[in-house]
């Protein structure tokens, strides 16, 4: 087991390759422990912290046209890296690499929004305020920051955090999944390597231990964090309560309506790519369809019935594969148990993936593809968050109660409506307490320029991720008054001056 | 006793003053109750909740446009009744009538900025984030919303946080200083006036049951507060841990820098009001001036005696006062004992307001202008936040240690530098960790149309007070992401429509 | 003739009414001249420009918050002076009361606007634009600047114009219509009264003239303009070629797509207003319906017809009335002549306004609202701005062809769609060459908080009226950057300072 | 001489070489012509004109965020053929290399903030500006656009023009200088390797055949010019009378304001660059000194001296050269001619450069660096603009006498003060009439993210070049008003309408 290689930290520019604890990470579509990784004590992220606290004076004054650019380059080299990012993602999380290269794409355009600082961190300048007085607000750096990121977009999620975090002069500690370590780790070598001064991005793998050690050090100014409801609510009540400006998205189960004049076809299409994409494994994914009319729900069921017969299932790197394996085995246990408990809750399970075996590949984690019908509200898998390739269709009557039911539930992050109709759009997206909406979108993930945020349960904080708001939560204001006194200097009494010079 | 007038609570548009508990609210110029507050139990501030929970539906569906007007009514209004509401203030607080006035005036800028309310909640609208794509962000209100606000300025600071919250569309439950609560609540019957609709703006006199019922009601989705840094720091932590979005603002310790090359008289004349005014209860008062040299000490010092000297102390209502009494007895005490607390630590205690007594006011809080000199870091005077008329001069040698000295202070809310000189100036402004930086300029509040807070132990939370940041608080991001397919309405197919019409 | 009541200029705060030539101006539900209206020679032009010149600097200097708060106290006075001021609307430009009611009240929106420029104003800081370089933008007004109107809005279309521009510190000289300018020059009285000081607004009433000295001296930096396109065009060349900054809308020809899907009964319902609202003497008035298929169309004209019987036209004054006169006598034979041409031309009058008799109104310039049905591209009644209660349809198979006739068209001001379908609505809002588009909005004027502007020969420019845009075009841009050596007062040096206090 | 290698055209994505006229470009440093350059025909540039015609569609409809990334890429390919690029500067205009680096580099500043186009192309999105009725604008592409640029940046200023232009949507005609012609084109073609497709951005070379048919084509729809005030002022009128939208930026006199309390040694560093940079070739380059006092100017001067003694001129291709030759033959006349003519009106020839002689280049267009002293307003060296490496210095006695000559100067683009006074420095960019202003920084050059515009003669149009205001100029706004009408799809009565699918 020794013989491993390690995932260590980066910490001041170096890696770091030792440490008392460490953990297996596994090939999920083998089942094989292929890496280890180190989980760093107290004393190790203190050292990280202590690494950030000392590049920050000379960082946040850096021009933020320079601070930028290495954002720029860091774009270029991202592309240029784009195979070996994917194939670390895919060996540790299991995603197909059209799936990774996805992923990756995604995170370049944070990258690139972060390139535009200059443009972002103009302040507002008012003349005369008073009588000769002016004054104007700056959006400055707020010294040691840092982010905890989850299993599902290794590559994605930290660079949604950090790269706007540097760009606006801060420095940062991240701390991503210890499940797969690589990819993540990867992207911060390429940032030294694109000219971010050492200690500007330092990377801590950990368990709670590190969490808990970056909740609580006073040198931590601002945490962002993305994972799971609970471990959200914990880290914004734990890390306000350390006087820390925090923001934590937490979980989801985005519901996709579909109206009875939708296009069937390509809302199914839409579906698919939506459920079962990356096993469902994601915050924007859809696991619930709430068709209105029973004739909308059969058409829907049908459809995705005959596309489903078409899905390949098998290693993420093998070629024309649309899913891969889950996560991890615990994980793989959990979202079974899921469909057993569907199926024992009264869900009609229309197509059952559980049996799936993949030559080759049996100790994989693999899950086929799974569909409910008549899912109901008050049901575990209407309610809870499965993270897995099981899509349950719910059936109404109309709009108002899919929306009712959608408002009742927990989670707030994405949904969608399949329409052709602007009054049902715009009454669907005005009013539905969900912060990520999408009219025949069914990922509404928000581009880069603008911010991700849902609501209810799945983000505590007022700032979203990503986008304008990131910049906002990235810096703190500081508003300057000013007027000047006469010196003399410019009625003429100057002249007797020069001995000053 | 029960024949006092009674100070109740404003709830769903109706004034209530009944209740179990109350208690009596002083005049502190004559030191005699005369009026009674009532202390509204969990059970009222529910139902002010409940109030505005219901209000909030028709409400957020009001036109901006048409809220905002609301505000410009309010205006009009605040402005007619000025020498009202600043007898109510003056009454119960205790400043001097023009002081009230100024902050009346402050408050109504605030008024203000909240009617253009059309332009600030303007959402970003992108065209073809991909082929055929639109993608656009909107500011939704939040819901019900709940401000807790100190007794120093009871017009003023309910105003930085209720009107932009209405006009941005939510509900607002006020929580006023049980001190002076009746200029708070004439403002409040004002805006009913104006056209707010009941249950929109709610009041409710209180203590810590009320605040605690505001903290932990999940109907509640944001709290506002001002006051001292130990209580702002519970709100921010008992806020958060219930899920709210929380900013809190906290104590200040403003340090007013006087450079050599400074304009003494116009310095001098800047830190009178600055340290005096409103009898130092203010936090953005300057209760620290930094000499840069001590020939600057020694002038500064002369300047200030020569001016205490001419001020005139007594009740607020009397025409020429520059200074009333202090807001209750217990303060008087405090504030009394911190300057006998600063001449036991060595302190140079230069002007002794101690002594004073205002002719037929025997009973009034009135304490004389206190200056002392030779003040220095770790003094209790030095660390803690008086609150009272008390100046303290600090001699320092050089810049770099003045600024040293305020950046290793738990608060930093406000600070200025008086100087003539532009590069002294930026390195000062850049480099403060202090949230408001005046240049010449006493007291940085900013104004109405740029936010207001301070870092450090200031302010928790990552929006500041009024201004831009406010309309961010006070909404929330809804990022609407869409795409139609055709129906073929467009290319006309449509004429086999006409069934459905 | 000559005890017709003057009506004159306002210049440097004062109303003069002498002068050697006028003209009367009618009351155009009559047929009587009421009025005499003085026609400015160009010294009087230039002694007004004299004025706005001598106002600028204090002018330039007052605090935009000052400023825009004598925009909210206008506001204040036209609501209160609202009766007289659409009294004076109706009885010279004929409109019906609740008509000039709306026009004001639009105006009053752009008084509004213009009271936020504290927020509007704001320049753009840039920290650290190089090491230790700061840059910012400032918004400096132009210096005098003037507007000339049409008579179709007497009340708003000068609102759009010169409250912005002294709102961004400018001073303005107006020329309005001289056939309705009794309403013009009693706003400007009223913003005198809401405390703009003298000489800040002048109005001189006037012809070519008057035009051609403000086209012409140097004084006179920006020139709004809202008129015919052939005069816009001759004041937009004319006026760049001396140097100005030059923004001028001309005519329009709104076309109206009625889609399959569309709902008729609201279509019909809309368009009654849009068409025959003002004796469509608006240049956002829809004169032309494109009805996509045969049935549509047959149902739009049904529904027209029915509405046309209903409508009542007589004396704007009388109450209940749908539709007052035409302004002018000439104006009138104009648009009659258009209903002639029409029938001469093939077009089919399905309703017939010429013979319009209104009872004891018999000089009045009333003309019955007419209806045409098969008109066609080439003809003149298709080509021209009829600006009169003319309504035609055009026949077409496809929405394609609806919009390849639009953009065929010289001007290119307002349109709209009837559709319930997204894909229509948004296939036809991004790609119509037209300014401003209504989707089931038959008239999309921009709300005051954006801009309004035409595309093709609607407007020459690049900057359209009120809204965002109007703050760009009154005021240019000032871009500061700024470096500060060291003098040494930051380091200690200046202990050597004092022989300079 | 038919042996020169020919500089054509670029069209379509095709480089064309052939055609009837052309004529000589020279290399300043020899006096050898080396190239030749076509000169288009009206008949060439309108098949320019067409082929932006037709890659308008496409390019229009192409997210923002793909046409963003051209410019990402094309900043990395600039980077890459800086030394090639720079040669070619070097080689036709004469600027010493590490001159033709920093001009590049400002070039690729501009292109930066162009491929910042989805942030900055955000429409502004409004809810309810009346009741379910929602308003945004969207900022769409003009169509064909042009620009026409001067010799003195062949490379930097058509980056100021074109990059945001086609990132805008637009497709592109640039006529650059035909004396230095050939980097402008490498920089063409480098656009088409990183993505750009063939006719979004073509290049013409020519004279005044082509720069009017670019006015007159009414397909042309804005024109961006550099130059001198005359041309500037014809192709404002000339354009504007042809309907389009115009900025035209012209020439200069920049004058630094050095006050008594400046750093002098800062100053006079600071001055030599600005001075005689690029041979003062430079619209923003400084050839006066405005010495506020005798001791301030004879200081200055004595600087001055000492520095220009030390200066190294000669061809730009040899290294440690501070200065080249001028651009052409005549122009080194012309600059000749104005040092003549300095001496002869009386100024004080302080330092004289006609008698330099480079040892090699006997050919070659070289003047050694001029300073007069005691120039005066109302000489032609004070009044007109020489573009030669002439400083001269005028003295005053006040900062107000230097401000009052400064607004009553014809130009107004940049200036700059030195001072180490706050008060001074307000004043002085407060209130003077120029549009660039420098505090201690002596080309004040806005950073691209903030925009380039003089006042007065200096600029004739309403936006500013690069920067935020050359997306408004390279835009038009459309604004879309939208309610939808129900169509019973979001209240049930949608199970009716499967016929339609």
């Amino acid at each position: 087991m020794s013989q491993l290689p390690t995932v260590g930290h980066l910490i001041g520019g170096k890696i770091i390759t030792t440490g008392e604890r460490a953990q297996d990470v596994f090939n999920p579509a083998t089942g094989k422990a292929e890496k280890r990784v180190l989980l760093a004590p107290k004393a190790t992220v203190e050292e990280a912290i202590a690494n950030a606290q000392a590049a920050f004076p000379a960082w946040r004054n850096t021009p933020p046209l320079k601070r930028a650019r290495v954002m720029g380059n860091l774009k270029v080299l991202l592309e240029k890296h784009a195979d070996e990012l994917c194939a670390l993602i895919t060996a540790e999380h299991g995603k197909v690499l059209s799936d990774a290269l996805g992923e990756l794409q995604r995170g370049i355009e944070n990258v690139e929004y972060a390139s535009y600082a200059p443009e972002l961190l103009k302040g507002e300048h008012s003349k005369n305020v008073g009588p000769a007085i002016d004054s104007w607000s700056e959006f400055q750096a707020l010294g040691v920051t840092a982010g905890i990121t989850p299993f599902n977009f290794p590559a994605m999620v930290p660079l949604w955090m950090w790269p706007m975090a540097v760009a606006c002069g801060n420095t940062f500690i991240l701390k991503p999944s210890e499940r797969d370590p690589s990819s993540t780790l990867r992207v911060a070598e390429l940032a030294l390597e694109a000219g971010l001064p050492p200690g500007v991005l330092n990377v801590v793998n950990g368990d709670k231990e590190a969490v808990d050690t970056l909740l609580t050090d006073p040198r931590v100014k601002a945490v962002s964090f993305v994972g799971s409801t609970p471990i959200a609510e914990y880290i914004y009540a734990e890390g306000c309560k350390h006087g820390k400006r925090v923001q934590a998205l937490g979980g989801a189960k985005n519901h996709a309506v579909v109206m009875p004049d939708a296009d069937v076809a390509n809302a199914v299409s839409a579906l698919m790519g939506a459920a079962y994409g990356s096993c469902g494994e994601r915050c924007m994914a859809i696991p619930l369809v709430v068709a209105v009319g029973d004739a909308t729900a059969d058409a829907v069921i049908e459809g995705l019935k005959a596309e489903i017969a078409k899905m390949k299932v098998g290693p993420g790197t093998a070629p024309g594969m649309d899913m891969g394996p889950l996560v991890t085995k615990p994980h793989f246990e959990k979202v079974k148990g899921y469909v057993d408990q569907g199926v024992k809750e009264g869900a009609t399970l229309v197509v059952d993936g559980r049996g799936l075996k993949v030559a080759g590949h049996e100790e994989g984690y693999y899950l086929g593809p799974c569909l409910f019908d008549n899912v109901k509200p008050g049901m575990v898998i209407y309610q809870e968050e499965i993270f897995g390739p099981v899509l349950g269709v719910v059936r109404v009557k109309t709009l108002q109660e899919a929306m009712d039911m959608i408002d009742a539930h927990e989670y707030g992050n994405g949904t969608c409506i399949f329409t052709r109709d602007g009054e049902a759009a715009r009454y669907f997206t005005d009013n539905i307490l969900v912060g990520m909406v999408g009219v025949n979108v069914p990922l509404p993930v928000p581009v880069a320029y603008h911010s991700f945020g849902g609501w209810k349960r799945s983000l505590f904080g007022d700032l979203h991720a990503y986008g304008p708001d990131a910049v906002r939560f990235y810096t703190k204001r500081k508003t300057i008054t000013q007027r000047w006194p006469s010196a003399g200097v410019r009625e003429g009494a100057v002249f007797s001056f020069p001995s000053t010079k």
